[in-house]
This record gives C-alpha cells, structure tokens and sequence, in this order.
C-alpha cells in the first residue's frame, strides 16, 4: 500500500497531512508558518509537520512514495523552485524547495500552486466531485480562483484564476494590488482590515480590534471576523455584506462568461463563516447572473481546513502512481 | 473538389458565401433580412443568397456538399433547429431550419451559434491562426463572445461567451437585459442609441440622427457612428469613449480570469472602427490588467464582414469531410 504526504503552505499556517491509495488522511499536523528566519527555515518547519503526520500514520521516516505541496509564489514544479513567495519571510528569489524537501524526506517532490491544489482536491475528493466544470473561489486575505474544463485544471500561460482582481466596479476602491475596483478590495480580509482601520479613525465604533487584542493577534483572522458577527458588530457586518455582494458580482460575471457546472466557495474566511455565507453569495449572484433561470450550483468546499493539504497528496500520487 | 456554402444569418443582412476546400471564398451574396413575414420567409431570403453565391462559383444549384449556418438564438445542431432568434421576424418559438434548407438546397446543413462560428473562423482562418487560446469580442447591437481553450471551442453548459453581460459597474447603467452595469449596457450599438436619444431629449447636440435620416435608416448603424466621429460629434465621440472604457475593463477581467493569449475584436462596429478602436480598447484593458507585464495580443478581427460566413463553412466541412 502507498503513502502520500501532502502540503498546504500558507502564510499563516503549514498543513501537513498523510494518507493512504484512497487520499483517506491516515495523519496530520499543523505547524505556525515562521514569520522571521528565510526558506530555508519554512522548509525545516514543513519536514517537520510531515514528519509528525507519518509518525501519526505510522509511516517510518524515508516511508512516504512521494510527497506533494501546494504553495503561494510562482511555482515551477519542472524547475522544483517556489519564486516571490510575497507571504513568506524573505522569500523574494527563487528557491529550490523541492530538492530541499526531497534530501530531508527521502521522497520525491511535487509541486503546484496552491489555488489550483485546492480547486483540484475539491474536484477529484470534495463538493465538487459531481461536476465536470468549476469554478473555485478561495476567499482568504486574497481572494484566488482555480478553473476546471471538462475535468482538467485551467492555467491559461500560467497565470489564470485571479478572480480577485475581476473588476466590479471601474471607477471602484482601490485594491492592494494598486489597481481600481477589483472585487478583492472589497472582499479580500487584507483590504477589509485596512478598511476598518480607516473607518475606527473615521470615529466607528466596532470590536474587530478588541477581540483582536483579546485573542493576541496582530492581525483580523477569519475567527475574529466570525467572533464579531457574532457579538452584532455593525461594523463587521457592513464591511462582509460589501465583501458578499463584490463575490457576487464576480463570481455571476465568471459564470456569464464561462457557464461553468458548479462554483465552491473555500478559503479561510469562506470555510469559517460557513454555509450561511454562501447562502449570502448565491443571493448576491442572481441579480447579476445572465442564466438566472438555470444558476449554477454553488457549494462549500466539503474538505474543509485540511482541503489544500489533501489536494497536495494527489500531486504525489500523480508523481509515485501506485501499482495496479 | 468539394464545394461548402455558409450563412451568416444577421439581425440585418444575410450574407452567404460559397468555398473551396481550403476555404477561399469562389462566391459571395449579400440580401437584407426580411424585417416582416416569420422563419419561412427568412428561410427563403438564405436560399436565394445561397444560390447567388453559388452561381457565382460556377457551382450548379445542388451541387454544394455541405451548407453551414451561423444563427442567433438557441440553436440545437443536432435537432436542426433554431428557438428564440429574437432579432428575427417572428421567430419566438422552435423552427426546423436544417430540415428546410436541406429540402431547398439539397445539401446536408450545419447549424451553430453564431457567435461561436464567429470566433472559430477567426481561430482556424483569422487574425488567431498563431494561438491556441482566445476570446473572442464581437462588438455590434449586443457585444457577444466567444472562448477557445487548447483548440476547442468553450461552450460550457450551452451559454458561455456572455462577455456583453460581465459587469464593470456593479452600481451603474441599466443594461437591455434588464440588469444593471452590464459591459453591454454602455457599450452595446442598442443601448448606446437608447443613450444617445436620451441626451438629445436632454439638449445636448449631435449630427448621429441627422446622418440617419439622410442615409434613410430607421437606426444608427456602425457606419452611422463612423460618419459622426469623422464630422467630430462631440456626444458619438463621448459614447464610444464609454463603450471603449467598458469593454477593456470586462477584456481585462476576463484574462485575469482565463489569462488566454489572444483577444480578437469583430463585430459591425468593431470592424467599422478598425485599428484605431482597437488600440483604444488596448488601452483602456492595461489599467486593470493583472499580467500587465505581459499583456495577451489584441487584434482585430481579420476576416472582415464575411468571417461569419466563412466561418460557417468549416462546419459545414465537418458535416461532409473532403475526401482525402
């Protein structure tokens, strides 16, 4: 039986999980992504939640057939390298994770963008299995998209998916990427947090910041969101009804272009605030959506947290097929 | 030598042409679209300009091995018919198309939307010939497009290409399909008529209406707005300055989403317009162009006013394959 490790490297958090020929997760581990050091130090940290998932699952070290990443950055899985990973400390140049992951796990490498590792495991294992076509819409502190034709992921020259920068409003707010009036800023949870910002020095009132406080962070995570909606912040809910209706725009103006079978909503922010918030995004859809008579389905991703790292682990078994 | 006929079934003229197998156009017929009667009638008007071109070929009556069509509407190949073609007299309900012309021209007849035929003639013969990807942007009374990936045509679940019906301004105009801040809504020959009468209503001054009636015509063709920017109308300029602006920003989201390598501008008023309205549209795409490092080629359609035409022919050599 062959065993494959899978990665989801993110900003914040690095996944790992480990699982059997059925992508059944057999183990997992989850580490903080180090937020000082270089590469070098993220890769160390990545060995290591892959050696904790296999401990777990009871696969030796040197025991995994192949090991799979889904990663942020330019990935260039023939190169092995991970460029201008922006999230990532001092990760501006290129990088070659994969021969460094290899000679600390003794497994070969696969590497992949994380967007599309996540559209893919949602396709292959998730919500998504019943659908030919997709669109996958991670909504985190960006909002990223994957593309799926006819069961084959979409790169396009490589740089497909960036559903975050479809414009909703051309002479809209500015995004953090610098450009005017991309739906992700005003749903990306970046260019929601600077918004708050500006709104608490406008004189509003919320608790965003307090439970921020409360919680230790430095930054509005999903769960701060979520906490605040919970305790009727009015501002809260404001800046996720304007971030619901930018989704909206965006995602009817994707299906208007491409009548894709079936649309997830995944993501930090869209796993935590969950099935209610996609009842909100479908509503926001309609008004806009040119097949209103015949919308496309519109899910939650079903993987859940561990959906990157799943997917990941389909890059491996695509690198080590296991014998028939 | 095989010999193919296509059609391109307008709102305003029917144009046929009749090819060799390598698709060089032998004869050409052009007829106005009856504007009374129903389906019978424009039936009949096709089958006449079939038969001109074909005279013109020095292709006897019957003597066509395949006929392709390029219709609006709901057009189902396989059933032979065509549903709904609303810029047709009459023509609400389901007619057997292929059945008729196949009785009239004795020739096996190809049915497909028109603006997909459109945009395989660009791709196969066209300004796209050297890509493999690409929308296509057919700007005319509505803006329809058309989307190739790896080859084939993308029609999803049977109504892909509404790129007339992406939105720029999630809070803006009011589109002929009734949603609002549709690209079309600003940039469509319809809505911008709608616009252009308003603003008279309003005082403002322009030679647009005055150019109608010396010419005859009960609408402002293309031609009509070509005339009007070479005599400097200030409002023809300004409303074709905000269709310009709107469709870059939907071209610019659509590659942000799709990243394809080519976009092709067609359609009446794309073609009027030419290369100058092209290079304006390549400028309005670049401000919200997320790979504006590296920009996909925005052409102008290269077959001109027969493209649809000529485009129907190639299904009409699927339908009959030459001999090898």
């Amino acid at each position: 039986m062959a065993r494959y490790g899978g990665i989801d490297l993110g900003g914040t958090k690095i996944q790992a999980v480990v699982v059997d020929e059925q992508h059944e997760v057999l183990g997992d581990s989850r580490v903080p992504t180090p937020t000082e050091g270089g590469p070098a130090d993220v890769t160390l940290a990545m060995v290591g939640a892959v050696r904790d998932a296999a401990e777990q699952a009871g696969v030796a070290p040197g025991g995994l057939d192949a090991v799979g990443v889904g990663s942020p950055g330019a990935v260039d899985d023939e190169a092995g390298t991970v460029t201008s990973a922006r999230n990532l400390p001092d990760w501006e140049g290129s990088y070659p994770l994969a021969e460094k992951l290899e000679a600390a796990l003794a497994a070969p490498i696969a590497l992949s963008n994380d967007v599309n590792v996540a559209t893919m495991a949602e396709f292959e294992l998730g919500a998504a299995k019943p659908f030919r076509s997709l669109l996958g819409v991670f909504w985190g502190t960006g909002v990223g998209g994957g593309i799926v034709f006819d069961g084959a992921l979409w790169e396009g020259r490589g740089a497909a998916g960036e559903i975050g920068h479809m414009v909703v409003k051309s002479d809209g707010r500015r995004c953090p990427c610098g450009r005017i009036g991309c739906m992700e800023a005003y749903a990306g949870r970046g260019a929601m947090e600077t918004r708050a910002r500006e709104k608490v020095d406008d004189g509003e009132k919320t608790v965003l910041f307090k439970i921020m406080e409360e919680r230790g962070r430095a930054r509005l995570s999903s769960g701060i969101w979520s906490r605040a909606l919970d305790r009727h912040d009015k501002l809260a809910k404001h800046l996720l009804d304007q971030a619901v209706e930018a989704i909206g725009v965006a995602v009817a103006s994707s299906v208007n272009l491409l009548d894709v079978e079936a649309v997830i909503i995944g993501g930090g922010l869209g796993l935590r605030l969950g099935e209610p918030y996609v009842e909100k995004i479908r509503e926001a859809t309609m008004p806009h959506l040119f097949t209103d008579y015949r919308p496309p389905a519109i899910l939650l991703a079903s993987l859940g947290d561990l959906g990157g790292a799943i997917g990941a682990t389909l890059l491996a078994a695509d690198k080590a097929p296991a014998p028939a």
